[in-house]
């Protein structure tokens, strides 16, 4: 159509047909007046929808409630899906104006959901179901009907899924409205969240700190309360580092347990290290809610690679040992993330559980094999996407993708063959010491430097041995005056010196410090009401 | 120690090793004279040790009967687990004479541990276990501790086991007896059982034709009632096709429910096509006792790979739908085997159970996606292994091993996502054509004459899917009379063609006939149960 002297598409214009579509999807009405916006050297923003002045605040309120209560009050009658729905709208608004977190609105099929919701409730008398009216956002490569899901490849932009993935089906099931979709880096396989068509996603509780990533436009998002549940993938950390980059509740079940159909992720058939869905939330009662609700429907017998296994309820009790991972023998954590595994054991322990210290396992070992079995392909798969649209590859992705070594399928056997070794000594290890989960760091320091997230070591092990993680706030900010640098320490390796180097009090100053609960693979109950416990003791 | 001009050893040295370790195993006060062997025309050997007069009638009885009988009349104090054991150990001795299925007797451990049950039941007047007093084989690959575990390799003759496989650990806690291991083909990737270490076992119902593979040790050893249970396992056949070839039960179940470790099989970490260990016995009661008393042990809990799934009780119930399979769509089985399904289908549609005519679906490319994931490494993890001590390659092997394609680790992966699209694919299909078993034929004919079973697409289909699978005899045997070449039929390609031809009704008469019966992913419990009913409605 363009005639005989139309330009051929370079990368950018491709880029650009994503970038018209949230613009176009932006609530402008919501958006915040140049006189509202926050001076350039604040940096934390998390107040600003309360200060702007276009939230009510009844709407503020709302956006600070989780989905338990959110939900019990729609039952009540006590509030609308539409209200509750616009509420989080307003706030995601702002949101990305700040951080540049969502690539895509959905505010008209959200709210014409959220009505028919109230309406039915209206009708019936009862809810849809128990996430109804609850608005999720969900990391861009997750599919939704009719839309672009490009896994942030500029070659992908013309990608439109044919169905929701399936996750977003048992949710809107359960009654979910789904309003937000959110940034991810380029490639998928990095700690921070940039890409060449979206831009970088910003961290609303630290201006020059990392949002974290993969999923970060999910952290970003549950961090500033646009959503109340977001959906991110993790294969070496990818939810539960922006978890705790933002100071939230993030899930990393085991594998093969929520459903996986429906999501843009090339290398389709790995199944070295196999990448989960999983929720993000501001309470852990949200994510134990969620992981119900999925499993109640027995997506099992639909997506057959799943496992059947039921939701059980599992009590929170006392009566565990819980074992602390002080470092992972490679890099010792930074004082903010010392200081809140002394206060997690001192609580524990007057609280009358049985804590232990854990000494850290062949993690230089573990480091290696995931790291190698991220790509087998030699990151063909990867780089061949970047390169087809001729985009260029970002500088965090292109430093990970150095350690890409291409093997044969024998030599990928005998990694797998590792994998399995330790996943069973690691086992056996927990059994003979008594351990039912493990409490440790998520990251080294409470999070990294805007777009300097780089050593993940500290989720990755868990990918690898496939155990449930979750990360939670643990309710306590970095300050230079309890968290300074331990001088005396001298590092005991090359990445123990840069990451230890990294540490200054004062760029981290207030940023939010999370925790790890890590439980047996498969005993994912188990994992969160752990943590719940530890939660509650932790913050008395 | 043999000086200055000793010989290197050869491949016939090394396997001589494993020779002599049989050889001296053989009870030999059990074996038959030469005068008592049977005349080398008569085919069907399995009425020898009746005849013999070396096994007085109440062991011919005892080894008639089935482990669900056996154990509930030890406990009622009617038979000793020595009597049994040495009942089951003569039988044995005779079978392997006439059939070479055996690689090592281990009567003193056995006869030591009845025993030690024995003593216990005198003590305690109870049974040490579900399995107290069984005696069980096992395929020589599967670990008994401290002994040669070489999985028909000559090159491994040299390895030990070092602890008994989880599975046997498992049955002996529950009282069972192990006093022999069985035999298997070089390579353990044929449905023949040939090897250079201790030859060609024979098919005690009929021999001339093959005893199948690569568990044909086991399916001799309980075809000729040598062993109550016999353990082999199961990649693309090698339970099912020699339970069928021997008119026994065989059962293949769903991956990652058996405990797998301590099989000496190459190419750990190979995940594509997962192998699985699985019974044979003489009775659907007896594989149902044995998932029961493996999976009641939560062996998940010590081998961390398991799925956390207990041995569900399932009623038999007639509503349900079987689904026939006729045929796969490549090569149409032999007239015994489509009398055997026609007898089915009337005695089900008669008996009140609704019945299907099943269309295959994709069995030629599911059949290329396996074979090409046997060998994604070229096939050569296992050429290098026979090559290594020198022996000669068997034909069958070698010909099998002609369809090995090297692939890259992505290509591997493509092939990973093809096989995931199938199995939803199928398991979509059942489910929209209501159907809950499949009933089909384990093999084009009721068995391959001697070495020459060549196509394995009615078993292998379902270890691609990952469906659990069981074979029972149907309870008729082959009659020319009956059986006759259907001379019209027209064979539509040439593999159709190559196994047309080979059935020659003389040639199988006697032999017996089996079915399968298939069901969903992780419905192992169901397709049991149903396998029990079908098998009860077609015998009346």
């Amino acid at each position: 159509m363009g005639g005989l002297l139309a330009k051929p598409n370079t990368w950018e214009t491709e880029a650009e047909k994503c970038r018209k579509i949230r613009a176009d999807s932006i609530p402008e009405q919501w958006l915040l007046t140049p006189g509202q916006l926050p001076p350039p050297e604040r940096l934390n923003v998390l107040n600003v929808p309360a200060e702007s002045g276009i939230m009510s605040l009844k709407e503020l309120q709302i956006t600070e409630t989780d989905a338990t209560t959110l939900v019990q009050r729609m039952g009540d009658g006590d509030l609308t899906a539409e209200e509750v729905t616009i509420a989080f709208l307003k706030r995601a608004t702002i949101g990305n104006q700040l951080l540049n977190n969502v690539t895509e609105f959905m505010a008209e099929d959200a709210l014409a959901r959220a009505k028919q919701l109230d309406a039915y409730f209206a009708e019936h008398g009862k809810l849809v179901g128990p996430l109804h009216g609850v608005p999720i956002s969900t990391k861009e490569h997750i599919w939704h009907k009719g839309r672009i899901a490009c896994g942030a490849y500029v070659s992908q932009v013309d990608k439109v899924a044919t169905e929701d993935s399936h996750l977003v089906q048992l949710a809107k099931n359960a009654g979910a409205v789904f309003h937000l979709r959110t940034n991810e880096p380029q490639t998928l396989m990095t700690g921070n969240t940039n890409n060449n068509i979206w831009g970088e996603t910003l961290n609303g509780s630290h201006l020059q700190l990392s949002c974290g990533g993969s999923s970060g436009g999910e952290g970003a998002s549950i961090g500033f309360k646009s959503a109340v549940i977001g959906l991110g993938t993790d294969i070496g950390g990818s939810i539960r580092i922006p978890a705790a980059f933002n100071g939230v509740y993030g899930f990393r079940p085991s594998a093969l347990r929520l459903p996986y159909n429906g999501i843009e992720l090339p290398g389709a058939g790995q199944e070295s290290i196999k990448c989960v869905i999983g929720p993000f939330a501001n309470s852990i009662d949200d994510i134990d809610l969620f992981m119900k609700v999925a499993l109640d429907q027995e997506p099992w017998d639909t997506e057959v690679s799943l496992l059947p296994l039921p939701w059980k309820s599992v009590e929170s009790s006392k009566d565990i040992t819980v074992g602390i991972m002080w470092t992972d023998g490679i890099v010792r954590p930074h004082p903010p993330m010392m200081r809140a595994l002394k206060g997690a054991k001192e609580s524990l322990e007057a609280a009358g559980v049985r804590v232990i210290d854990w000494e850290p396992y062949k993690s230089l070992e573990m480091l290696e094999i995931i790291v190698t079995l991220f790509f087998p392909d030699g990151g063909k798969t990867i780089t061949d996407l970047v390169a087809a649209s001729g985009e260029p590859m970002n500088e965090d992705a292109a430093a990970f993708l150095q350690h890409a070594k291409l093997l044969t399928v024998a030599e990928n056997w005998a990694y797998n063959d590792r994998r399995d070794k330790l996943r069973a000594e690691f086992h056996a290890l927990m059994k003979s010491r008594g351990v039912d989960v493990i409490l440790c760091p998520p990251y080294v320091g409470c999070a990294a430097r805007k777009n300097k997230t780089d050593y993940g070591t500290y989720t990755m092990l868990w990918n690898l041995l496939d155990q449930p993680a979750l990360v939670f706030p643990a309710g306590i900010t970095v300050d230079p005056a309890l968290d300074s640098v331990d001088t005396d320490y001298k590092p005991t390796n090359e990445m123990d010196q840069v990451q230890y180097s990294k540490y200054v009090p004062e760029v981290f100053e207030g940023a939010p410090i999370c925790l790890q609960v890590v439980g047996k693979h498969l005993c994912d109950e188990e994992t969160v009401a752990a943590a719940r416990l530890i939660e509650q003791i932790i913050k008395g």
